[in-house]
């Protein structure tokens, strides 16, 4: 690999069994994981290809992507990356019921984070997780550990009872800007536990369906940010919509454009097109990146939505289906793949 | 305008009070009506210009939309159409609880619509409506309206309890199939009365939020369409996606074939890739057609999904977002032009 191919990736999941979070639980927690262990509310929806690499199993055995040393070999190293933004898992627990047993799992996993995994290497950089059932404890977690300084990113679940512009959900978002930190959002919980439905046509028959429907959820939330003025009320908020596609985006910006023109009065605190506030507050990790047969599509999609500013080159490593920073987008031009492979990440985490 | 122009609006909406629905209905449903009107579930979202075009009231009074010789005057003759295939509002029902008093509704205004509208002008053709609570019952309403000579098309809701692609709406398909008749699916109803919440993520807070969010429905249906094998057990079923959007197509067709690499043991009934379904089975209707600042993009999204063999022109007259034939799409090239404005749809429809 060139040298001067610089890739920062913003979606590792770095995995763990729940008896990893037990020696960070206060009781009645505690003694609950270690007995039973967490009992994550599952959406049901199976992958025949599973959802982790099977080469990605550390020599010493356990979960694909659960071993820091292993993770560093096979990918921070053998791409040759600044850094690795972690984004664990645990952003799922906001589907399931209790809000009191979901704030105590996020702030052990993120003391977990910091203890086991940011403190191996400098490489590492954390995505904090919340959970969205309570948005004070969310907000008091962020206060916590939102200013350690490896520790760049909030991350939440795509998943969720409403749309995540709504007012319930903005101490989460207050609390972003206070400690200067962006804010992810990220698929996997879509349809379990208390999460509404996976798609807005209901339930889908199987895997294939929910995995290509996921990025609805994406659409509605940034509606909903964008018209509920939450990028006017926190003018410095910045959020990643992380593993969400992109295709989507371009038809989504002209038709909320196009009927703001119209509808504007309903949302009188926006005083730009929609579309402006999502250039300027929002960026997209690549992976799963679309491949059209045609590369010309790509090539225009990209176009379409400014992708050298607003993307942001992810892996999804040790995921089924893990992008290598080597075989994709192998056609930009150098200053896009500079930007989109690393220094957009690197402005937006303020990393060195 | 031009002779050789052409044009056949695929998505005209002829409106009508409740009381124009009693002469056709049978008791109790007659008297029910004629006391209290329909009773339509309604989503509660409100447009601040209103839904329908204010200069479309007739001359005579009413609602906008319902007198046949206004509608001619106004749309018909005015662009000089050879066809205005209406489409009705009916469709809505299929949101309302009571699925025997949703399938008398429909048979009345089809009824209604051979006798009141489809013998006016021979420039009308009708889309008959069913309700999708009782696909035995909307299979039967088929059989009995579906070969009346000036009906073209079936109309349903894309508002539903669960993705259109599932067995419990084959009985619809097979009898559009069975009649020769294309399937129109129309938005209207989603989030009103038993439909799902109008988005993956719930419910948005208002109009410009809902009506932005409304081809997630048709994502997921068409998802689920190809997915569940519908194409390929009625071989013979051509699909029409009116008034959805058109610019999620793209990445919709992207994400749906790479999955289906790695997924397809579990759809094992396909045996090509789900686009070539797609473009094989789907048209779409042009409004609300996106608007992007630059129209080179416009083009680059028509080449991704060959626009010119799969888009049908809509107007969706008399509704405030109308769309005239003479306004949009101007710079087409003469073969993409005729074919959009109106061959695709004289062969969908086999209109002379």
């Amino acid at each position: 690999m060139s040298e001067s191919f610089r890739v920062i990736d913003v979606d590792v999941h770095n995995e763990q069994n729940d008896s990893a979070f037990v020696p960070y639980l206060p009781e009645p927690w505690k003694s609950r994981v270690a007995a039973s262990g967490i009992g994550m509310a599952g959406s049901g929806y199976y992958s025949p290809v599973g959802v982790l690499r099977r080469d990605s199993v550390p020599p010493g055995g356990g979960k694909a992507g659960s071993d820091p040393e292993f993770m560093l070999k096979q990918l921070v190293e053998a791409y040759n990356m600044d850094y690795a933004i972690l984004t664990g898992v645990i952003y799922n627990i906001s589907a399931t019921h209790d809000a009191d047993f979901a704030a105590a799992i996020c702030s052990a996993y993120n003391d977990y984070l910091i203890a086991e995994w940011l403190s191996k290497s400098s490489k590492f950089k954390g995505a904090m997780a919340v959970a969205t059932q309570d948005p004070y404890l969310a907000a008091r977690e962020i206060d916590r550990i939102g200013g350690h300084p490896d520790i760049v990113e909030v991350i939440i679940s795509s998943a969720a009872r409403m749309p995540l512009g709504q007012r319930y959900y903005h101490p989460i978002y207050e609390a972003c800007e206070r400690n200067g930190l962006p804010l992810a959002i990220h698929p996997g919980a879509e349809g379990a536990g208390s999460s509404t439905p996976p798609t807005a046509a209901g339930y889908p028959s199987r895997y294939i369906e929910w995995h290509t429907c996921l990025s609805q959820m994406f659409m509605t939330h940034l509606v909903s940010m964008v018209c509920e003025g939450v990028f006017v009320k926190y003018p410095n908020l910045k959020v990643v919509l992380t593993e969400g596609g992109i295709a989507w985006l371009p038809g989504l910006m002209w038709r909320l454009d196009k009927n703001y023109k119209a509808l504007r009065s309903t949302v009188p605190w926006l005083t730009r097109l929609p579309s402006e506030y999502i250039r300027e507050h929002c960026y997209l990790s690549t992976q799963p990146i679309e491949e059209p047969d045609d590369p010309q599509h790509l090539v225009d999609l990209f176009n379409m939505i400014d992708a050298e500013n607003i993307l942001m080159f992810s892996s999804d490593y040790p995921h089924w289906d893990f992008d290598a920073p080597t075989q994709i987008l192998r056609k930009l031009k150098p200053e896009a793949k500079r930007k989109i492979f690393a220094e957009n990440a690197r402005a937006l985490y303020k990393l060195p």
